[in-house]
């Protein structure tokens, strides 16, 4: 595919200030052996990949035309950056993406003054970069905030009120809508419709367009009705009226692969008088490899692949991913019940709900990027009558919490939350860990909080969600697959607020919640063989508890664990809370939560963050280890030496 | 003023379906009678007026059109829903608006069938009213939904994220944009001033427009060539076209208070074959009503008023709010210090910043309603080098939660919470109580989070949180006055994480978080005078947790009580955590947390609340006895009777 392995001009550019020294006709070359470099680094790593291409010729235009890291380029979601990144100092560790102590896979500050602000989660670019433009502003300053966002990312409604309040920043501000007409999956909602038809509505911008400087001309002293006039023109003409509406100048749409175009267009907004600027750059994803232009997701994501073919490696075969059970057991349940319905945003493929779609695609709603929307629109459904299936990504709900609180909770209306990637998620790092849903569950009145401990868990889980009708209930479980247990046979309807007592024990209790109920029973194995006769309960509910068999377990035990794949105030919570409200541990009781730590941690191979939380087998066992070792002794109560404050106000 | 006290008709109506059998041309004399009726319990109750005066013909015109509650009326926020409430059933018991027992000052589902959806935070319509129009056409029904929106709550990305979903739903949805160009304060931002335009481009649509019935004639056979040219088209007539590049059909403007021009347009709208359509619908807050509309708020919000003269009752003398103190020292700190900025989500005057914006107008930044871009927006700030004030209720934080987490703690930038009505807040109720932000807050990595126990300690906050440069910090206070200490004088920078020692005792220790700190200094005179020696902390910080502190109380007192003015989650959560951690618990500890409890509390008044929930000195006092009565034995390890699960799966 690429006989030519060499990247010559590439191999001389450090940084993009010796990138601006490039004669402008050499930026064709340049761009040329970028995307060689990029598709080349993703093949050893895995990764993000049709994005980047698809950026490949604008990131070279934005860090030719601005002054950067001084002019500050905000990426949205920060994906589509490998690019970035080999031109700002980091091709010596581009091979590293995303693994331990390697690159990140998205912006991050901490990497390098050329990532002005970090990313992961999508629509923060145009928020953050109105920021640097105020801060340039209140300080006399020229620079420029550039943001680079994606058409999939302009449905989430945080960047219409970036947008709804861009005005007050000027021309410090630029916006680039990077329209590739998809994010992840093909785009929906009325913004894409609008867009497409601005696109197929008028020609690319040409070079007299661009060489009459719109922008530059704009009639800064008309009187309001005229310049109204004008705008509207402007609108009719461009079809931009949307933006401008919203208070942007509207220049395009622009050829994102045209060189030639794309330079002189942000020259010409670079230099600008007026502003904010939003400049519609039309992209393809993939573009300039074969195979990704070729696949219908346009390698959004990949693992490490075959240069030449574009043959990707395979997962070694195994058991179900949690997801796909997921899936498969609410198409049981749909076919059994006409009033279930889905909604995912903007991830049909990764919830697993694009097979339910191919089942009932009038029941399946795709919202876009817009979990605010997907939330309150689930109970909206449910005060109808349905029975929704809310379905997003454990980091991702968190965009919903409020209508989660006030929407659902305080309304105690039957919404069904399928919280997928709950737990640690490996190379994507902190940013997409699924740490706080216990915890922002938990407390929330009438809320039923559950996680399975293996696939056919989850499949009675879902089975018991569809069958639950008096308030808010979740199941939430992690990325990647199941144990392998049997999923044949009628589902079962558990109990709600019920654990099960997997294996009795005499001295140590491990209460599990989810999936580490397997690292339990080795650690039980190793306690037992240790002679530390070990319970395992699966507890099944982080919410209710199973309270029977939690006082159970805390007065017949001398060691207490619990475990959860997420952070404090969650199960363990629920737990101890419990114990002391009861008084459990006014006599002494040998209790330790194991959860995840108070630090975020980096993107490493999931079972190694894990383990690096302690929240595995050798976790529990040195838990309990420790805890035995603590010598017991009476309560002795030692004198308080602490002085009273002195500058008392009260 | 109304020297007619008296209500004829509306005295005969008693649900919706008896004011559809009114001759059309009573309306108007019910309309006036409404607004009396209106005027007179809020003058009695006291609540929000303005608003509700504003809809006043728009809620009779929705009654009378549609065909409630079959039809679903979804009114944004519900303030304003007070005459809505008046003609649907509830006019027996208007006059207990907002009081314990009483009606909500919102709509609640639980209240009444026509109050189709719950709500109180603003923006929610259209995501609902979608649910209940897909819900429509899934069944093959053809009730509507139609949502009631204002213009303020309009710039909330929820709001959008509706709009660009609502396509699907056609003619079953209908979207009423009440623009009173105001919601709590003057609008900010785009939308709003393309509003204003819109209303002044044109007069308001006369009986010719309406007649012509523009809706029901839309193209719907053209091919798409044409019908663009004819969107634009009109477009250039009505100014419609944002909402129309939405996916909507725009209807408008329509005089609010002209019950001649409002029905037939609804009806018009009602009876279209295809949708969805908004009506732009112009009123004015406080409308017919002198007093209301000559005030700057309109009356949004008002104390018991006598009617004729419209003079509200006093709130009495005492000590300055909480939240003046924190705006008082704001001010101070900012001229000391020109890096000091300032966010709030359309409440310049609920969180004080209207002083601040006097001193310093160009480092104020009033966003609208849109807390999600706030905290990002003040990320950016922090990450070019400024010290925002991201100044929010605690309940509205909750829409910029994943903010909180992925642009702010996960960066670990700078950026200062100021969260205001934190804990429970009287008559606004379960909504707007500020029950979770600890909770969701303390399990942030990076994160600080102080409480203040009085004023002087607020402004000592304020101060360090002007000195802190490490990464985020927050400070939570309540609704209310202070308890009147002294605010003379230097303010102290407060060492992170460090409590302090208040009153010394031997038996029992109160760790305090918070205002409760006076209640607990209550019980503490109280279990003294029992021969119980109490020690209060005021513990100042939730994260970091003063664990020198807390270990050395809990190691010297026989009884640990821990106080705070939020949920499951927060502080108790730490102090139990690093309890187990430490095995501080293994040889008994009797340790009891006073918090909110697992239920929504309705509206009452504040202290009454916090009774309820246990969280005064009268909780405190039998959360002791009760503990201390529990008899303590040593640890007995029972038989563990459960079974294990049969069907094992693992």
């Amino acid at each position: 595919m690429f006989p030519n392995k060499k990247t010559p001009l590439l191999d001389k550019i450090k940084t993009p200030a010796e990138l601006r020294q490039l004669d402008r006709n050499s930026l064709r070359q340049l761009a040329d052996e970028l995307r060689k470099e990029t598709i080349s680094a993703v093949g050893v790593t895995g990764g993000h990949l049709g994005s980047g291409l698809g950026v490949i010729e604008l990131t070279v235009a934005l860090h030719y035309v601005f002054n950067t890291p001084k002019d500050a380029l905000v990426w949205d979601v920060g994906h589509q950056t490998y690019p970035h990144k080999i031109l700002t100092g980091r091709r010596d560790r581009i091979r590293t993406l995303r693994q331990r102590d390697g690159l990140s896979g998205f912006t991050q500050r901490a990497e390098s003054e050329y990532d002005a602000f970090g990313a992961a989660h999508s629509s923060t670019s145009i928020s953050a970069a109105l920021g640097f433009a105020m801060a340039s502003k209140l300080s006399d300053s020229d620079d420029k905030a550039v943001a680079i966002i994606g058409d999939g990312s302009m449905t989430a409604g945080m960047a219409y009120e970036a947008m709804n309040n861009a005005k007050a920043a000027g021309k410090r501000l630029i916006v680039i809508l990077n329209d590739n007409e998809m994010s992840i999956s093909p785009p929906v909602g009325a913004l894409s419709s609008y867009l497409s038809r601005l696109i197929s509505s008028r020609p690319f911008m040409n070079l007299r367009d661009i060489m009459r400087g719109v922008v530059n001309r704009m009639p800064k002293g008309l009187a309001t009705a005229a310049r109204k006039a004008d705008e509207y023109a402007r609108g009719m003409a461009t079809g931009g009226t949307f933006f401008e509406e919203l208070g942007f100048y509207y220049v395009g749409p622009v050829d994102g692969h045209n060189l030639d175009q794309l330079i002189p267009v942000l020259e010409n907004v670079r230099d600008a008088k007026d502003g904010p600027i939003l400049v519609h750059v039309v992209t393809r994803k993939g573009q300039g490899y074969a195979p990704a232009e070729a696949a219908k997701d346009k390698y959004h994501a990949v693992q490490r692949l075959d240069v030449v073919s574009g043959k990707q490696a395979k997962a070694p075969p195994g058991p179900p991913s949690y997801t796909s059970v997921f899936s498969e057991q609410l198409i049981k349940e749909a076919k059994q019940d006409d009033k279930i319905v889905t909604i995912t945003a903007a991830m049909p493929t990764g919830t697993g709900l694009d097979r339910f779609q191919q089942y009932f695609p009038e029941r399946m709603f795709d919202v876009g990027i817009a979990e605010q929307h997907a939330v309150t629109f689930a109970a909206g459904l449910a005060a109808a009558g349905y029975k929704p299936f809310c379905c997003l990504y454990s980091t991702f709900l968190q965009r919903g919490y409020d209508q989660l609180v006030h929407d659902v909770a305080i309304q105690n209306l039957p919404v069904r939350f399928a919280v997928d990637r709950a737990g640690l998620v490996g190379a994507d790092g902190a940013t997409h860990a699924g740490s706080f849903d216990l915890a922002f569950m938990v407390n929330l009145p009438n809320m039923v909080v559950m996680a399975p401990s293996d696939e056919r868990e989850l499949a009675n889980m879902v089975h018991s969600m569809a069958h639950y009708d008096q308030g808010p209930i979740s199941v939430r479980y992690p990325r990647g697959n199941g144990v392998g247990v049997s999923l044949e046979g009628e589902k079962e309807i558990l109990p709600i607020g019920k654990g099960r007592l997997i294996r009795r024990g005499k001295k140590v209790a491990i209460l599990s919640l989810g999936t580490r109920l397997e690292e339990s029973l080795k650690a039980a194995d190793r306690l037992d063989a240790q002679g530390l006769s070990t319970s395992v309960a699966d507890m099944r509910f982080a919410k209710p508890l199973d309270e029977a068999l939690t006082r159970q377990l805390l007065k017949s035990h001398q060691v207490i664990i619990t475990i959860e794949e997420g952070a404090l105030g969650g199960f363990a919570t629920q737990v101890l809370t419990m114990a002391s409200d009861e008084g459990l541990m006014d006599d002494g009781l040998k209790i330790r939560t194991l959860r995840l730590p108070d630090r975020f941690q980096p993107q490493d191979k999931q079972e190694r963050q894990y383990a690096e939380a302690g929240l595995d087998a050798d976790g529990i066992v040195a838990a309990v280890t420790a805890a035995l070792q603590r010598n017991s002794k009476p309560v002795e109560v030692v004198e308080l030496t602490t002085k009273v404050t002195e500058d008392m106000t009260l």
